[in-house]
């Protein structure tokens, strides 16, 4: 019997004569902090319930963090194919850029593998860890009950002691723009099964930036449609100007201040005529991806139940994760506070450890503060703390004192065309705190967590520089700046 | 005229009427340290002279760091386009290993050519700082003063207020094995102008692994004697157990337990017959290589001003860098303490900070505790801090707890061969407190520079915990180990 049988027997066995099972915990959506947060639970003893509506492990896992680093990691490699030659490797090919080839569907298929292997991983640790688990839509009903319409259709109604709801989100796509159906999002591109020509990525944001990063590392003829001057707005100008000048000398036509007006699909040929505000039109479009935004999942009913939305639709929480319902709980992408998985793990584990934890973590709560995150872009790019606006702002300029650093790292020096690496440390107070880390380079989102710590701890300049650096690296500028 | 001669000039033009020229600062070796201190006395105003033999930069930019770290660039990439086509990249050309051409003359002459671009660096960078430098052997005469052998055979000689020796160290090859001169050494390495077929490298520290290395990756069928059962044998057991096995199962040939005892060479083909003391024998080795350790050049008539070296050959130093001569210091290779290119540039600013620098300096020392470093084998280890047997010594096994963490990193998930990750935390005491970190695998040089930060501030385990995770990286695993 496979697992998922198996557990849906252990349901209906353990069913209430009423016909609604009670658990001690019922987690809403198997997302990255649903999952983390059922398991802990249900490790200290917790009957839990776990019920997610299409594929275990959420965005993340299907069509977010795990599918884009693959990707990302198949245009870094396409990327330095084209320095063998001029490392004087397979000089009899011509691995140049303009002879790259990529079998798209076939590692797409590699691909989606890996991720139901994934998918799978979840289901048996959820399973090992003793965590019933359930696929369907949760709402709240009219008596403030869980109830879950099944992928069968049928229906199931749930009570628990704590409820959390971690359903996430979803990305947007812009109403009142003639033809905006005929754009995929974030979503679709992980369904896309041969490689587009010729792609328009529309919104300036990490997630485009990385796929438009993928779609031109990988040879694709990729242009993108951005409202300002540069890429990544909340970010620290150092990496948004970094970026933007890179994305532009590798070949990504970037459309400055401009937006989509306007699409049209031409019928015979599939393609799309892409109208921008400015007067200019880009012909024979195979997509138009959108990323311009996400919105939250959270229409379940939380009005039955008295838990309140804000105007964005994020599920209000405190500092605890509690909503404005007794004994029901947010987190993750669905509160909107900080949109990184680790963040939703670390918030789920914690309210786990709280509500059914030993007495000693019986206050704890995430901190939302110093959470260090990285856009994988070519090259990376990572960032913890206060940009230089930011910490001009709090501290006042003349407070703060900035360290820069610029350089091309070695192994580029083999090579013409070169990647950009640039650091930037911001220090306030007559200590020189570190309240701002700010690096683009390769290896950025591998350099950052140890940095992370550092800066967590609360690190000071000195405390960078008594460290010896270790050579040659990059990141050994960042113990050694002037 | 050349900036050599400008400098050559100058030096005649302030020469004094005894022929004895005197200055603040005269430092012997134009290596990391040597070059890190004269340039930060220099600052200070400091009337400061630094003398090399050879090439400005000494091992690390001429026969270390940095070429080497430039053939493992091409090695590493060389790995890297084995994996291109499961990777679905130019699938109608076969990358396989088999397949490999690496041109090595030409890669040699573009190294060779940034080497001396660095070499110039280093000129222009000493001349901007005001210090004075000369080329030639530099030895103390009956005097006590420094008398330079310059290139042309002239002499020069010198009288300082303070003497620094940063001579540096050299490869030994070992006496008393018949044919031994046959085989070359890691300076000698950067010397080969075309790939050997077949090389035997004999050594299992890290010159050797990292050289081994290079060779196989670029396609040289690869064996290595070695005197025990692993490699890396002063490095924690994980990184020798991971290092030795994965080397084998790249198909690199290991000789455990085994020395060389005789070469021979066929003066036919130019090619060496290497016997072995377990009976084996390897045929047509194209080069030798030796890297069984290194010895110092103290040998600059340190006992004509009471220098007093010890049974090592190193210039015995106080922990502020004194040698037992007054106004007399020594640092770098050439007292063995941690031979690593950044300790000694930390150690020469921190002299001269101290001889030549504001009052608050007047105590500086370079910390010896706690120094990073890593090598830069396939896949890369790191390492800070203790061993665990080191720990267990220090703290007793009841008092420190271990964190392991293997896995696959998700680079690999697309591919059929698999490179090892593996990361061990150390903590001592109650609180956990993090005596020691190695790590194994992809970017381990760039994920431990700022874990070494953290561990140097004091990090604890919960310290580690307390920085969310940056996903999905493998440097993520070092903050969630359980």
């Amino acid at each position: 019997m496979p697992l998922s049988k198996q557990i849906g027997k252990l349901i209906s066995i353990r069913k209430m004569s009423s016909g609604v099972k009670h658990y001690d915990y019922l987690v809403i959506g198997g997302g990255s902090g649903g999952v983390a947060s059922s398991r802990r639970a249900a490790s200290y003893g917790a009957k839990t319930l776990l019920i997610e509506a299409k594929a275990m492990g959420g965005t993340c896992v299907n069509v977010g963090c795990v599918p884009k680093k693959v990707m990302w990691y198949a245009s870094d490699l396409a990327t330095r194919l084209a320095h063998a030659n001029e490392y004087g490797l397979f000089q009899e090919a011509d691995l140049g850029r303009e002879k790259l080839t990529f079998n798209w569907p076939q590692f797409k298929e590699k691909r989606d593998a890996y991720i139901q292997r994934l998918n799978g991983i979840y289901e048996r640790n959820l399973a090992k860890e003793g965590v019933d688990f359930l696929y369907g839509w949760a709402k709240f009903n009219s008596e403030g009950q869980v109830e879950v319409t099944k992928h069968d259709s049928t229906k199931e109604v749930f009570t628990a002691d704590h409820i959390l709801i971690a359903t996430g989100g979803t990305p947007i796509k812009p109403d009142g723009i003639e033809g905006h159906e005929l754009g995929i999002d974030s979503d679709d591109f992980f369904k896309l099964d041969k490689q587009p020509k010729k792609v328009l990525v529309s919104g300036a944001g990490y997630i485009g930036v990385e796929l438009a990063g993928v779609f031109h590392g990988l040879g694709t003829e990729t242009h993108m449609v951005i409202r300002g001057e540069t890429l990544l707005r909340k970010f620290d100008e150092s990496i948004q100007n970094t970026i933007t000048d890179h994305y532009i000398k590798e070949g990504i036509r970037i459309h400055k201040t401009a937006k989509v007006d306007k699409i049209v699909k031409d019928e015979s040929t599939g393609k799309l005529n892409v109208h921008l505000d400015n007067g200019d039109s880009l012909k024979e479009v195979d997509s138009l991806l959108w990323t311009i935004g996400r919105k939250t999942l959270s229409g379940i009913g939380c009005d039955k139940v008295g838990v309140e939305i804000n105007d964005k639709g994020q599920v209000i929480v405190d500092e605890y994760q509690n909503t404005t319902a007794p004994n029901i709980y947010s987190l993750g992408d669905v509160v909107g506070k900080v949109e990184l998985t680790p963040v939703a793990i670390a918030a789920g584990r914690k309210l786990s450890n709280r509500l059914f934890g030993p007495k000693e973590f019986a206050n704890q709560k995430q901190d939302y503060e110093n959470v260090p995150s990285v856009v994988f872009s070519h090259p990376e790019a990572g960032t913890i703390g206060l940009t230089e606006q930011e910490a001009v702002e709090k501290y006042g300029k003349e407070n703060i004192k900035i360290y820069n650093s610029k350089f091309t790292a070695m192994y580029y020096a083999m090579l013409e065309h070169k990647s950009p690496t640039t650091y930037k440390l911001i220090c306030a107070g007559e200590n020189e705190k570190v309240v701002g880390l700010h690096i683009i380079g390769d290896s950025s989102a591998e350099i950052l967590q140890g940095f992370g710590v550092a800066v967590k701890m609360g690190a000071t300049k000195a405390d960078f520089d008594s460290c010896v650096a270790i050579h040659p690296t990059s990141a050994e500028e960042l113990v050694t700046l002037r």
